[in-house]
Parts: C-alpha cells; sequence; structure tokens
C-alpha cells in the first residue's frame, strides 16, 4: 500500500523517534570527575541514604517509563513487544514534545500478569513514574492495582484511564452544548474492554447514574452468567435498570452512545433510536463507529470520534503528558478517581464556549499541559 | 566535607545528567498522524510480523540498557539501587557523548540472580544491548553468561570485560616499554572479583602463562579448600607453579602486579621483591594499593592507576562506548574473548610511541571509540 510504504520509509529514514541528550557537559577531566568516578561517589552514598532525594538529584526526577507487553495494541491487537515498540516511542515523543517529561519506552518479552508485575516493580527504582499502555483486559486492571499498591510513584494505564478522563471532560461540554444535565444523562457503552470500563467507572464517579455497558454478549447486568470478576464487578456499578440486550435495545432513549469497541457496527437507524439532541462519542481506530456524517442523519447533535480529520477529537494525548508533568512536579504517588475528575473538569474547562463542532481543546492549545498539571492533586 | 557539598549540589542543579531528545518535531496534525496514530499502526503491524526490522526502524537500532542491582557500587559496596542510579546515570551520559549510544540508567529492586535474569529478559526487546554495571561476584558470571545465551542482543558485563580490555591494552604497551616478551610475563593479580577474574581470563587468552591471582585468603591454586566453583575453574587457567601464600610471597619475581583489590596493600618493599623493570598497575579507586610515588621506590618502571590526575590512567570508559558502537553499527549480538582480544589489541596500537607515562590513550581522544568499534568483530 502507498500509504504504509510512506510510513515505513520515514520511520527507516529516522530509526527512532527519540534519543538521549546530555544535560552536562564532558569537556574535560575535571567534568569526568564530578559527574562520574570519583565525584559520582558521594551522589551514590548520599542516595543510598536518603532514597527519597533520587527526586532531586537523578533521572528519576522526571522520569516516565512507557510499558507495554503488546497484548493489545492500537486496534491492532495481540501483536507483542516488537509491535508494541513504535507506539510507546510515540508516546515517549509526545510526553517530551508536550510537557518535557523524559519518558523511555520498555515493551515486555511477556504477557503473564504475576511476571509483569515482578518486572516493573524491579525497574521502578530510577523511575518517577510509570504509564502503562496497550495491555489487555481484564488483565490491565490487576497489573495496575497491585502496581499502584506496591509502588511510591504514580502509576496510571492510559488505556483507561487517560481515556476516560478525556471522554468525561468532553461530556460535560457535550452536555452544555445540548442542554442536558450531565449527571441525569443516560449513558450507552460499547466496549467492556481496558477503556470502556474505565469510562463506566469514573462516569460514575462524576455523579452519572444511568449507565449501560455492553461487550459481545450485549449489555451487562447484574446476575449476568458466566461474567468474570471484572465483569461482576462493573454490572454492580452499572444498569440500575438491569436493561438486556444488544446495541439496538439499549440505544432506545439514550443520551449518549460512546464507542469503545469496533468499526461500523452502528448504523444512522440505530442513533435515531436515541433522545433527542443525542451525543455520540465513536472512538474505535482508525474507523469509528459510525461515520460522523451518519450519526448525523441519525439525529447526533454533538459528534466525536479518535481521529483528527473530523471535529472534537477525543486524544489521550490531551491528557497523559499533563497528568504525569504534574505528577512529576508535586510529588504525586498515587492517581486517584478524584486526580481523574479534577483532570477532566480542567480540561473542559478550556473550552470557554462549547459548540457542536467545538467541546474539547485542540492537542496544541499551549494551555493543556499546565492546565492539567495544575490540576493534578 | 566542602568536596561533597560541592558535588551534591552540582547534582542537584542539573537534576538528572540526561534527557530524552525528540528526533523529529511534532508541528502539526500531520506529524502527529505520522509518527503516533494512525501512522504509527503501519510500523507496528510491519514489526510485529518483522522483529529484525526493530534494528533498523525503532529505539533498538542505538539504545543500550544500563542495568545494576547496586551490589557492588564503585568502591563503595552493596548500596542498592538508589546508590547505583547516579553511576549508571554518569555512564548513560559518557555513552551519548563519547560514542552516541543512547543509553538508559536501569537500576534493580532485587538482587536475587534469577529474579535478576528474567526481569533483563523481560524487558531486553527494546534495548539493541545490554551493559550490565557494578554487579557483585560471583552472581554477576551467571548472571552475564545466562543472559548472553538467552538474548540475540550484545550482553556485557563492564566491570568484567571493559577492565579486562583496558588492562590488557595497558600491558601490551607496558611490555614494550619494559622490553619483555607479552606471553612471557609472570603476573600477579591481586582480587578475585569480577574484574580480577575477568582479567586473568583475557590475560590467559592474550597468550600469557603464568599468572596467580589472590583473593583475602592469599593465591588461589588448583585444589585449595573450600573454594567456589568460579574460584576452582579460576585455578585451572592459572596459577600453573601452584604458588602458595601472600602477596609478598607471590610477588618475588613477578614482572606484573594488577591490584583490582583494597588501597593501600602494597609498600614499595613489596614491590622491591619483583623482577627488574616491573609493571605496577594499582587500580583500587580512588586510593589505590600503592601510590604511584611508593612504587617507584620500589623500582617499578611503568606504573598505572585509575585517577585522573596521574599519568596512565586504566579507565573503562576508554573501552566501553566503542564497544557497544561497533556492535550497534554491525548488528553484533556476542562480545566474545576473540572481541575483547581485538579491542584490547586496538586499543594499544592507538599509542604509537609507548613510554612509561604514555601506556594508553586518553579518554578525549577522538581515534578511540571509532578504533574499537571498527576491531569489534
Amino acid at each position: 500500500m502507498k500509504t504504509n510504504k510512506h510510513i515505513l520509509d520515514a520511520f527507516k529514514k529516522t530509526g527512532a523517534r527519540i534519543e538521549t541528550k546530555g544535560r552536562v557537559k564532558l569537556k574535560n577531566m575535571k567534568d569526568f570527575a564530578l559527574y562520574y568516578t570519583p565525584g559520582v561517589g558521594a551522589v551514590s552514598e548520599h542516595l543510598a541514604k536518603n532514597p527519597k532525594d533520587a527526586h532531586i538529584m537523578s533521572i528519576k526526577r522526571n522520569s516516565v517509563a512507557v510499558i507495554s507487553d503488546g497484548s493489545a495494541v492500537l486496534g491492532l491487537g495481540n501483536i507483542g513487544p516488537y509491535g508494541a515498540l513504535p507506539v510507546m516511542e510515540g508516546k515517549a515523543l509526545i510526553f517530551k514534545e508536550m510537557a518535557n517529561v523524559d519518558a523511555w519506552p520498555i515493551v515486555l518479552d511477556t504477557q503473564d500478569p504475576e511476571e509483569i508485575i515482578r518486572t516493573i516493580i524491579a525497574i521502578a527504582p530510577g523511575f518517577g513514574g510509570i504509564n502503562l499502555e496497550d495491555i489487555k483486559a481484564p488483565q490491565c486492571f490487576q497489573i495496575e492495582e497491585r502496581l499502584a499498591e506496591a509502588l511510591t510513584i504514580p502509576v496510571m494505564h492510559d488505556d483507561q484511564h487517560g481515556t476516560a478522563i478525556v471522554v468525561l471532560a468532553g461530556l460535560i461540554n457535550a452536555a452544555k452544548v445540548t442542554k442536558k444535565n450531565l449527571k441525569k444523562l443516560r449513558v450507552v457503552i460499547s466496549g467492556a474492554g481496558a477503556a470502556g470500563t474505565a469510562v463506566a467507572k469514573l462516569l460514575v464517579s462524576a455523579g452519572i447514574k444511568d449507565i449501560v455497558v455492553l461487550d459481545r454478549a450485549g449489555s451487562i447486568y447484574s446476575g449476568r452468567p458466566d461474567d468474570s470478576e471484572e465483569k461482576q464487578a462493573l454490572s454492580k456499578l452499572t444498569n440500575p435498570r438491569k436493561v438486556k440486550g444488544g446495541l439496538s435495545d439499549v440505544l432506545k432513549g439514550a443520551d449518549v452512545f460512546i464507542g469503545l469497541s469496533g468499526s461500523g457496527i452502528v448504523s444512522s437507524e440505530m442513533i435515531s433510536l436515541m433522545n433527542v439532541s443525542s451525543i455520540v462519542f465513536a472512538l474505535a481506530n482508525p474507523i469509528p463507529e459510525i461515520m460522523p456524517e451518519e450519526a448525523k442523519r441519525g439525529g447526533a447533535m454533538v459528534i466525536a470520534t479518535g481521529r483528527s480529520d473530523f471535529p472534537n477529537q477525543i486524544n489521550n494525548a490531551l491528557v497523559f503528558p499533563g497528568i504525569f508533568r504534574g505528577a512529576l512536579d508535586k510529588g504525586i504517588t498515587k492517581i486517584t478517581e478524584d486526580t481523574k475528575l479534577h483532570a477532566a473538569k480542567a480540561l473542559a474547562g478550556l473550552v470557554s464556549n462549547p459548540t457542536a463542532k467545538k467541546i474539547i481543546p485542540d492537542v496544541f492549545d499551549k494551555r493543556v499541559v499546565s492546565t492539567l498539571a495544575k490540576a493534578v492533586r
């Protein structure tokens, strides 16, 4: 394919998207003696006795490991560590360019959750934060939770929380545009993977009560047979009316559709079953659950996708650089539910007059990173 | 201490010795779409199918992990990962400044050899090489050997082989200065840790037959009671005359003393027991086994230390940047005994007219890295 060849050639030409850079020069033996032996010995002794000072006197001050096992890469699925590597590098580039965070890509030659947890704990001392990425559900939930407990640096699975924060930010402004009460929205989420689950949880934390999440088998409800522990937990948080059925069933009377699942699964007819002034976030990449013009034909008032060639791009890159910038700057060790709510509200607040075509800031808006960094508590 | 405060302040001021840098810019959505989603998806698919191309299309092309468990940091001993961190950062800085290698410091929250091996195998896919550092003996031997077997990227424990290469290079020229035959030198090595063991092995590979290695209990000989597996193996490679005793005993008639042990353990009287035109490498840092003026008083003709404030600094930084530069450039997957011999000879060859005060190139000699990189096969 022509497009792909152009991309592969560009990557062959640069070889890598990031590199290292000295922050000091080694011009002579005096520099050597200060920054390497024997000078560094004094710092080694100091940090051995005062490990917390690693946050001010070492790379830990500003470094984030961007880690994946390659089990759920973009829309490509389980393609392993080498498939994940260019995505992690891309994130490391965004971290630096957007928020001056020194991020390093780490891809893992294991997909065993216990092994992943052990490995990340083992390499954590030199990093100021851990950005987990493209790890499949349900393993990602346990991995993140156990790491957050074990480590004293912030750990965030971006597929979950980056997505949840930017979706909530968009939804806050979409509610304003449609003149609906955020907490009273009836929300349908298609996809119960990492992103779908995290979005549902954050919307609950934001006070939204009527949320129905669907997986391949249809709507998730309390008591559904053969559900995993994670889905049982989700069924207790959501679907208070215990709605059963497929997308067409649950979309009836809904205000919001959030697609975090598969391309082209929604038709304009299905959208027309929704409430008036409906909100459609069709976030599958690169082909959304429904194309914007189709959603509009079905009656949607506010439409967002994951793509840059349509209005309202719901893009994680709006979130992770600022969240980690703030956490590193303030020495925050946990990304809590409260952190995420504050971040979403702050992000939404950057659009002073939301319209149907502008519910979320642009990723190149210079205020985004500093605003999120300030919002992190 | 005044000196230490000055160093700690310098480290607090810079915060870190290295950072990341974008090799491409993210100026607009087109850049974003190429280097991140959706563009990167084509590269992910390609690398999942052709993992070897990670060496040309990703960070793996030029990256080295500088890894320590903090169990044997400089002369400070087992001070853990935070103590090791500034040293690993310093090496990463030297890698970049000297050889344009993108090295990242990784310090481990474990000192269990099996756990170290598992962790490094797990994080290896994104790196083009592994530089092990400051890991104590005998664990370091097994860790390096097992990793070299398991991985298809070069693995080198620099305390062992960096030291061995630069010592052999210095010795080749010291033999010329003293007009002695390299292979017929009688060599005494004080210290049977990572460095002492590796130096002994490389000198054997270089054809030197009469080597006696000492540990705290004295000379190591075949059949010595209670020796570890590693020391038994060393006893079979060395000490053909089965010399027993302490340093004063084995130095009688020796041509070369190589100290890789403790400060101030050798007197000028002990040096005077050696053969005429003796060679003394007193490499303990920062205080050598014997100070140069004392060694001279004992009759030493060529004297080297690990320090920059005396002539003939035996400095690992002469070796590791060029070895990895060559390995990365040529896609070399193993650092063999042959690689090390070639490297040592190439390094020695850079001093065209060796003298007692000049047996080894300066670390700022621009030819060093390219010469070693060429020598790596």
